[in-house]
């Protein structure tokens, strides 16, 4: 169906998409200009958030974009499957968490853990995604002029030549943002109803969970583990390493993590690290996974396994017609430019590899986006702000304390609990978000800790575990990385919004004016 | 007594200060290195942030300060009577909130209102404050090494001599930093038992409101009042012209404002615009008021009134010794190196006047103290962030959108939900504190907006309502009022953590490459 020029509202895209989700609809969605013909500056196959946000940055700059998406909407597996569901999940993990910790305090009643339903909140998210979907499909629509062909799978025939819904369209350039999906561990029964991925989880879910193992200790593990556990589902993670020990270009610091860990602990959610599953077990369906730990074989009782073991890139609608470079693991090969080895081809988002986040995936399709339009963009991705969640929001940027002490000479810090205190022997940190365990639970209020090379006096690294401190983690980056850097003086002299989540500017007006800079 | 050298844990000087606050120890406690002496760089009347921010700074600078303080604490009524407390019951205005939105569904039981006590969250409250203040004399005793005598009535007799604990101690510089209390409005029934204020409602609540009327239209009168309503229990604001409007340097943004008010009505928190209270009711204690209103006058039952009506300075301890001017509400006139009229005195806090803010108490504190280490230092707090809680945390900064079209010729602004949409429209935005809201109740999720001068593409203005955006107002008030300003061009070019709180980073990245910058 051909919906250009329609004007369509929010409600009217939020109809169309269920529909086509449903299968009522079974035919493409075209919103293409057809006064213009059929060839573009730039076709975006895939309209995930590399597709969406070149394609929206192209016609900014004054080009003609088409997006084409199987799915029926752009936004990707973002609002889908993953990070939209997952921060949900977390916002429930928190209030699930405290609904726990405070009950028969306050106005608090017992807590009931059959009352939590991990499949409720599934079901929950199913029933209403599509509402940011159409967010997406109207704003690209209607804000940003962005053409598109979406319920409909994309066949690139050369470089230059796309195929969908019964049409070709020809590009000057051609921008490769199809995504990636779970890679399977290969292990024996993981195949068995009752595994799922982070994708089939939300999508096949039908029955409750009652014993879960979560494979892997990434921090998309870690994240699910740790919603499970909150709702008070008996939950165990197999890790091959120490969980968050993987991680990306920036690495936990070692007392961030270790608080992480240890709240993880406190909550009962079982850590078994160093650890392997060699089966799942079951003959129907899932009973359960045979694990090899340190102390010897195991087996532990599950009927619901999430792998959590990896990602692979999406490649099928491209890999016959196009000679592209991959990499070891079967990514695509890109330079700072997002120039795959073929002349006019570029890739972006997922496809490229990990880290499989939001800003990269925006970043490196806005990225393609300029090089085509003429303007010489690059974008490296090896300094990153990073974050996960538990029950806490866990963020950090720049250097570990240990990656500091290796680079300087004299390597201050400023943490909030003190320096050999540990949580619990003081109230605070305290903020939005942990006043209420602040006067019951001190213990859980958070940790931070502010690490400086006391010679150049510059903030070298930040690390928070606590609520309301991300935001602001996107701009500290953005300070901390300039190549003038943020001194401890420059942070001190800011104003603060007091309480603040983050104590830093509070804590480095106590220390800004000391010649000599102390640890605190 | 004398702890000086003591080393004292959190824990001791918490059973310290509850032995002093209860009257136990009657005596001052003195940190003072007697073998020093009794001269000091600067004695600091006031222990509240103002005093001692500013005394670790001119420690820091090498200074050697003294605080007297006439709580067993540092610290000041922040954690007394102020921010902590109305941190505190603001999050659980916010859990109340959605206790009472989501109840029914999920895990969330039906809402007791009989259940959610002011009273048990002021002795929660109550019971536990002198867990921080704990902290801080800890932490300025071993971390930051200030002499203080606290518990103590100081008595300034000379712009060089203070007397405390039946000591006399000699100073190069005074610093003035004795806060403010309530100011009474001077209404007939105003000293009846049930009319409390900010302080001696943390003071002195020994009953649970059932009906309860707020004077005054400021933040303070708002935020509590917010609170009262999220318990369930019935209140009504009266103020003389509408609801934060006053405001200080930084005013409201007319839809964030239509926002903030459109969501109190919403949970039926009962708004008196351009109403005055010409009585308080009640013979033993109040019963009720008596408020002309633009309709006619009006009586409102009421067990228990709270003045939001302004402040005023506590002078007592130095206005006879020291020949000081002052400003027409009382408050002690400075220059922007806070000096007062008199060679060598300084004053610093809520002493100065309005805004009563952490950040201005902090660093008008350590302005003072830098000045008088030589380092000539100036401080003007007129270019501030600011924000306040409903069960909303609300942010700004920068220029209102009228502000900046009467200041600029293009002004475009990018707004969520977007611009001509109603809350509701869209599930967006959405973030950690919203999500459960995206997914039950779209119109609750928050509003935000980004004002731009097209011509020079700077960001000159910033407005949220939501969760978890305060933290990050601090550093983008920083970027947009550097000399240099921040362009929507660098702001789209930085790194987010998705899903973000503000929606700013991303939002930009959609426009910032827009030759001819266009509102969304």
């Amino acid at each position: 169906m051909d919906v250009y020029g329609s004007e369509m509202s929010i409600a009217g895209w939020r109809r169309l998409i269920d529909e086509a989700y449903s299968g009522e609809l079974g035919e493409p969605i075209l919103n293409v200009d057809e006064a213009r013909g059929s060839h573009f500056d730039a076709i975006f196959v895939g309209g995930g958030s590399a597709g969406r946000f070149g394609a929206a940055v192209l016609r900014s700059l004054g080009g003609r974009p088409l997006v084409v998406e199987r799915w029926p909407f752009l936004g990707g597996s973002c609002p889908h499957q993953a990070c939209v569901p997952h921060h949900l999940f977390s916002e429930a993990a928190r209030e699930l968490d405290q609904a726990q910790a405070l009950q028969g305090r306050l106005w608090y009643p017992k807590f009931d853990p059959t009352a939590a339903s991990v499949l409720e909140l599934v079901e929950l998210f199913r029933s209403q995604r599509s509402g940011p979907h159409a967010h997406m499909n109207w704003q690209s629509a209607q804000q940003l002029d962005i053409e598109s062909v979406v319920n409909a799978e994309a066949a690139v025939r050369d470089a230059r030549t796309v195929c969908a819904a019964g049409r070709t369209f020809t590009t000057d350039a051609l921008v490769l943002a199809t995504g990636a999906r779970t890679a399977m561990p290969g292990i024996e029964g993981e195949t068995l109803p009752g595994v799922f991925d982070y994708a089939s989880f939300i999508e096949d879910l039908d029955y409750e969970p009652r014993k879960i193992v979560v494979i892997g200790g990434s921090k998309v593990a870690v994240e699910y583990a740790s919603f499970y556990r909150a709702t008070g589902t008996p939950t165990t993670v197999v890790s091959r390493a120490e969980v968050l020990t993987s991680g990306g270009p920036a690495l936990m610091d070692d007392d961030l993590r270790g608080f992480v860990v240890e709240q993880m602990h406190s909550r009962d959610l079982e850590l078994l690290e160093h650890s392997v599953v060699t089966r799942i077990l079951g003959e129907e369906r899932v009973e359960g996974v045979e694990v090899q730990t340190p102390a010897g074989r195991r087996v532990i009782d599950a009927d619901f396994v999430l792998l959590g073991t990896g990602e692979r890139p999406n490649t099928a609608s491209f890999a016959a017609a196009l000679p592209l470079t991959y990499d070891e693991r079967g990514f695509v090969v890109v330079d700072s430019r997002m120039r795959t080895n073929i002349d006019g081809v570029y890739a972006a988002g997922d496809l490229i590899g990990p880290p499989l986040e939001m800003f990269k995936s925006r970043r490196s399709g806005t990225t393609a986006a300029r090089n085509i339009m003429g303007i010489a963009a690059e974008f490296h991705y090896d300094d990153i702000p990073d974050f996960l969640h538990t029950t806490y929001e866990v963020t950090w940027a720049g250097l570990t304390e240990r990656q500091a002490r290796e680079r300087y000479d004299r390597v201050v810090t400023i943490q909030v609990p003190p320096l050999g205190m540990a949580p619990g022997d003081t109230p605070l940190p305290m903020a939005e978000g942990s006043m209420l365990y602040g006067f019951t639970f001190p213990e859980r209020t958070g940790y931070q800790k502010c690490v400086i090379d006391a010679d150049s006096r510059r903030i070298v690294g930040i690390h928070h575990a606590g609520y309301g401190a991300k935001d602001a983690f996107q701009y500290l980056h953005h300070l901390i990385s300039r190549p003038e850097g943020l001194t401890i003086d420059q942070l001190g002299d800011m104003n603060e919004l007091y309480i603040s989540s983050d104590y830093f500017i509070g804590y480095a007006r106590l220390r800004a004016n000391q010649a000599d800079l102390t640890s605190m």
